[in-house]
């Protein structure tokens, strides 16, 4: 591989957006290589890379939001840990003009496709790493999730559990769950209900007590949730 | 909280087994409780915790083994990352007896609950990190995986693409894949065969070649784990 001009000034350009300069530039070139392009491309780096932004980004999450439980966490860090999020910071740092594709990837424009990107930036996290040491990969990924993890609005993502849980089982093509009314004590200002929420073909039933009927549906929909997220985890990024 | 001389000796012998000692004695008593006993539980440092783990054994597993794909790499780490490696671990350990459970996980013999063992460990890596560094925590992973990394024999569980595949279906619960000649060139020494791997309800199909009938299923099948993988990953844990 030789670079031409642009290439090089791609990758110039990259460095500074990840606030890192390669001393041994070729760690770059093959984070950055498709395996279409070359048998020294950047899918090992890939599986070091994404271990890498997993703990940064967790362990960023877990400062910046004390009151979180371990699931509120996890739900957040997927939220800013997947695919169309690295995408995205790929494109903002154009990426894709550094990358080395196949003729039948360039030809179908494999350096904007979400999958070849964001394996690109994981592939440089480790790169940085190797090039330097782990300290350093973790300081370029917390630069470029600052700003994500400064604006992550968790109150936003966790104040409706019957949506999340409406959510979670459209993404997984599940029937929508059924709520129902199992038990109502007392009257008015002073009542009670048990709620039950049915997730229908998965098997799943479980009740939640609450003052309100919505309140109660609330707190059923979020042991829903915890539930389905467990056993049928969604995949973070492709693998 | 207040420890006995029993539950002081657990997290004397404990720490020796890490190779670490906590400064901070309070952070290895959380990383120790599990929710059913107390608010300030383990929880959230698991979720640390087990980022550290994937990302060090990654990257043991990254230099150890040069030659594998990352897809191998995956699915040796996840040999080695499990509930059930943890808990044993744990239980050479004997971290139950430094546990603190509520009543009800007590009674019912939480401090043998592989979960419960498992979670605690990951939550004492993110411990270490806390009292120490990152640097210091991947230390004391890469001490209790060295062995397990160096006996990880890749070559058994890599050698049969074909077993592999069966293997992963059942544990999906999908039906068992068929394979078809499609082509096949020339004759005895000098043959091509062209071999489709169908994977039933799943709708994936996808061909190979090889000089053998049997080079080239092995070479279908690996191509069908693949997509297998990518499209229904298996948790690696309980979350």
């Amino acid at each position: 591989m030789k670079d031409d001009v642009l290439k090089q000034q791609a990758h110039a350009a990259i460095q500074k957006k990840l606030g890192y300069a390669f001393r041994d530039i070729s760690l770059l070139r093959q984070a950055l290589t498709h395996r279409s392009c070359h048998t020294k491309h950047n899918e090992r780096f890939e599986f070091v890379g994404d271990s890498i932004l997993n703990y940064t980004v967790a362990r960023m999450l877990f400062d910046a939001f004390p009151k979180l439980t371990e699931g509120e966490l996890s739900r957040l860090r997927a939220s800013l840990v997947n695919e169309g999020v690295l995408a995205e910071m790929a494109a903002e740092m154009n990426v894709g003009d550094g990358l080395y594709l196949g003729a039948g990837e360039l030809k179908s424009g494999g350096f904007r496709r979400p999958s070849i990107l964001a394996d690109a930036m994981e592939a440089m996290f480790a790169a940085v790493s190797f090039d330097a040491d782990f300290n350093t990969a973790e300081k370029v990924v917390r630069h470029l999730f600052a700003d994500r993890v400064r604006r992550a609005d968790f109150q936003n993502q966790a104040k409706d559990a019957k949506t999340a849980l409406q959510e979670a089982l459209q993404a997984r093509r599940f029937a929508l769950p059924k709520y129902r009314i199992e038990e109502q004590i007392g009257h008015a200002n002073d009542s009670m209900f048990v709620i039950s929420c049915d997730l229908g073909e998965l098997g799943f039933v479980c009740r939640a007590k609450g003052t309100s009927r919505k309140a109660a549906e609330q707190e059923a929909a979020k042991e829903a949730l915890k539930w389905l997220e467990e056993k049928l985890p969604l995949k973070k990024k492709k693998k």
